[in-house]
């Protein structure tokens, strides 16, 4: 930061703890030391999110937004509140969300409002009736629009900074079509999408889940999801996107005329990453026992440059700094020149521990030989470079860092997935971290019995179906007995 | 937009109101016809924002934010809802916003909160609690912060897209400092952001104020802010920015460790740039009776491409116009290819409503002849560009649209203010949408029945004092005939 950090001592910004064996713990002290949330806000679920947090978040909506216009969608902004009778209007939904909504009923000094007012849980409550208004013939379709904007859920579940809170920060996108097929093709782009950008752009490994009927979109057809690893074994949803059908073009009379002049219902779909939970998701992913490990593509500050003086050739020092910052600033690098009142030894602690990729050293010796000390972070290792070609250097340590980061992230994926025919195999699998494959009777509403004493038995979750390979189980369902329809995939998850 | 909308008639996109007579009506078709907004979302004062206004306002943004870092404030995000002892704890604030405030009392079947929750209608009691956690010693300060968020306010005024709503979107800076002086540099260094912002970047020309007493932000010692000039010759409060004093402090217990080891309340600032608000102002300033002119640096499509053809050729137009996109891409700009299929009269149309900036025409004349026509949306008019200078031409036609606007602008500022001796030389400047300078006698307290006086004979409000020059008046206050202290500026306003 540039201003108003405190410079202790060297122990204060030593971060050490194991993340396989004490993921909890780690969490929630990554958050405190290196200042992204701070939990002591006096509501339940509701987290002040601070500078590094949020300079990272920045750049992960940058990049989400426009591979989304690029994509065709276009940004939006509705209300944060919705009235309650919109909120009513599709039946499963209301019942789905109704148990977490904020409501405001009064103003000022008890002024009652003429209707309560919801906080949005989501918005398609909000959007879909003006979607009714806008759209009106075949040529207005397809429409496809998005949002950025926080939403509110009064979750039942314990909250833990970005990964569960009661206001986080997503991108909704809201999209109208023709026909079902359409739709569906946009469930798959959206799909594509998170691969592309969660994966590819984030270094975030993903198995993608047709979820079963019991756990999809509520007032939706079917829902597909995301699930990455945490280091606990549990998984993490990250973003699902929805086939509505026309279950909310019914309910919020969204028609158009269509090339042969009839009125007919149009088809949507949503879609919902929530990157103040995926940035959870990814310093989980990616950090180590001394702290986060950024990617290059998303630190806030890519470089960090340190300057090593002692008293006299300070001045000499540090204009030198400031000639590599502004070179390395000039080809579009977010760089960081620390020349705060503080020994070197804390600075690479502390930058350590906030997990910025690269750290430029710059002492007496350097600046006369012409090179600099470049230490990355991912690996703790440090090499000399000449100046000359320090920007060349510094952007491919930039790709192999990212490279690296997602490589180790995948590589915990590897036999991930095992086998199992009874519910004890389950339990036992889902005890060593891993996600578990089942014979399982149906993923339609038939199978939610099943899927609950999974739950009860084993603490596992029936995540769905696989949509990416096609699998036909021979055996039986691992609880029922009956003949199994389909393979689900069980794990714990947060 | 890049997909759905409707392409109609020509008349359906030709706009024409006389901006400077018909205001209000020029006001709300544009941001109807133009699709910036649509008032029918049904809960009085919240308003959807769409695209086009949306993408303009994200640029906007853009350039204020790289201001605030560029001088030392970093982006945090804190919740939108503050518990109500928070709210209560800085006497003349919370008198000053409740009536204003939305209440949460309640969530899902009639559970209610232990405490309520206000929605914030500014953030100083969400965040100044945290900063007391925050701040412990001289080390710790300065510390510059901003969130870009929304905010609430049931307004009684009656409300209008971007100008006055319920929810709008802004950015607010918190800033503590060890020393009121320190502090009191901020506030200057506040209005040199809106003159450099506000002016330079977004060219709306404004006049700084130091409010009067009982127009400032409650709680705080002074506010300062900036007015511009709109069309129907009342003003527009901009960016404000207030010197809090030690008062917040001293509620909130924001103190520190001083360099003598004595502990001692810090002074606070804070500034809030209201980016929908500003956007409302700026469309009505730079607008013309065809519809919006968009300054080149904010125009979310800077140019677009139109192609010209008669059926065969259309191919060949149309990959010719690729190759002009990619172009003037690469060179950096926001570049729309309009291959709809609608008319070019209609897309011409179409287009200067929406007041995209420059339009580049490309037919089978101009291919052949490696030129291109070039028409800029400000003076209406069109040139012919040889192809291979296109980009650079580009770029000074978008120099000189930024600073034509700007300029025709401000010629509207000279000879705005006038002297007035008496009420009845206050109402008659008034009348004539002029700012009137008039001798008073305080801008204390006492002098507040003398400044509502001016309010009920003449319909304008006391703005306050100037800062930028000294003003010393000889004669009497225009209301109550005591000998005068200040000159005041009277307008009115929004």
């Amino acid at each position: 930061m540039s201003d108003g950090e405190t410079h202790g001592t060297e122990a204060e910004v030593i971060f050490h703890i194991s993340k396989k064996d004490r993921f909890p713990d780690w969490y929630g002290e990554i958050c405190r030391v290196a200042e992204l949330a701070d939990i002591r806000y006096g509501v339940k679920g509701f987290t002040p999110f601070l500078p590094w947090s949020v300079m990272t978040m920045e750049v992960m909506f940058d990049i989400l937004e426009r591979v989304l216009q690029r994509k065709g969608h276009l940004p939006m902004l509705f209300p944060s509140v919705i009235p309650e009778s919109n909120l009513t209007r599709e039946t499963e939904h209301v019942q789905g969300f109704t148990p977490q909504v904020f409501w405001i009923s009064e103003y000022g000094e008890g002024v009652k409002l003429e209707e309560r007012l919801a906080l949005r849980p989501t918005s398609e409550t909000a959007i879909y009736p003006m979607y009714s208004l806008w759209i009106r013939s075949w040529r207005d379709l397809p429409l496809k629009r998005y949002q950025r904007c926080t939403v509110f859920r009064s979750e039942v579940k314990s909250t833990r900074p970005f990964l569960r809170g009661r206001e986080f920060l997503w991108i909704e996108s809201h999209n109208v079509f023709a026909t079902h097929e359409e739709g569906l093709a946009q469930v798959k782009e959206d799909l594509e999408t998170t691969k592309e950008v969660i994966t590819e752009e984030y270094g975030i490994p993903v198995m993608v889940f047709k979820r079963t009927q019991w756990d999809k979109f509520p007032g939706g057809v079917n829902t597909y999801a995301a699930d990455t690893l945490m280091p606990d074994g549990k998984v993490l949803q990250l973003p699902s996107t929805h086939d509505l059908g026309d279950n909310f073009a019914r309910s919020f009379d969204v028609k158009y005329v269509n090339k042969d002049n009839e009125t007919v219902y149009a088809f949507q779909t949503c879609y919902g990453p929530a990157i103040s939970r995926i940035y959870g998701g990814m310093i989980s992913v990616h950090g180590d026992d001394n702290g986060l490990r950024l990617p290059f593509k998303l630190a806030p500050y890519q470089v960090v440059i340190v300057p090593i003086f002692k008293g006299k050739n300070m001045n000499e020092i540090v204009q030198h700094c400031r000639a590599i910052e502004s070179s390395l600033k000039e080809a579009g690098m977010r760089v960081y020149l620390d020349d705060r009142d503080a020994t070197p030894g804390w600075k690479y602690n502390y930058w350590e521990m906030k997990g910025v990729p690269i750290r430029v050293e710059v002492g007496q010796r350097e600046v006369k030989q012409g090179k600099v000390a470049v230490f990355r972070r991912d690996r703790m290792s440090r090499e000399t470079v000449a100046l000359e070609g320090l920007t060349k250097r510094v952007r491919a340590l930039g790709s192999e860092i990212d490279h690296a980061l997602r490589s180790e992230a995948e590589a915990r994926f590897e036999g991930l997935v095992v086998d199992a025919e009874s519910l004890g195999q389950v339990e036992d699998a889902l005890d060593k971290g891993k996600i578990v494959r089942v014979p399982f009777c149906t993923s339609q509403m038939d199978g939610m019995s099943c899927g609950e004493e999974i739950k009860n038995k084993t603490g596992g979750e029936v995540r769905g179906t696989r949509i990416d390979v096609e699998e036909k189980p021979t055996g039986v369902c691992v609880v029922c007995g009956k003949v199994a329809q389909e393979f689900v995939y069980v794990a714990r998850s947060y």
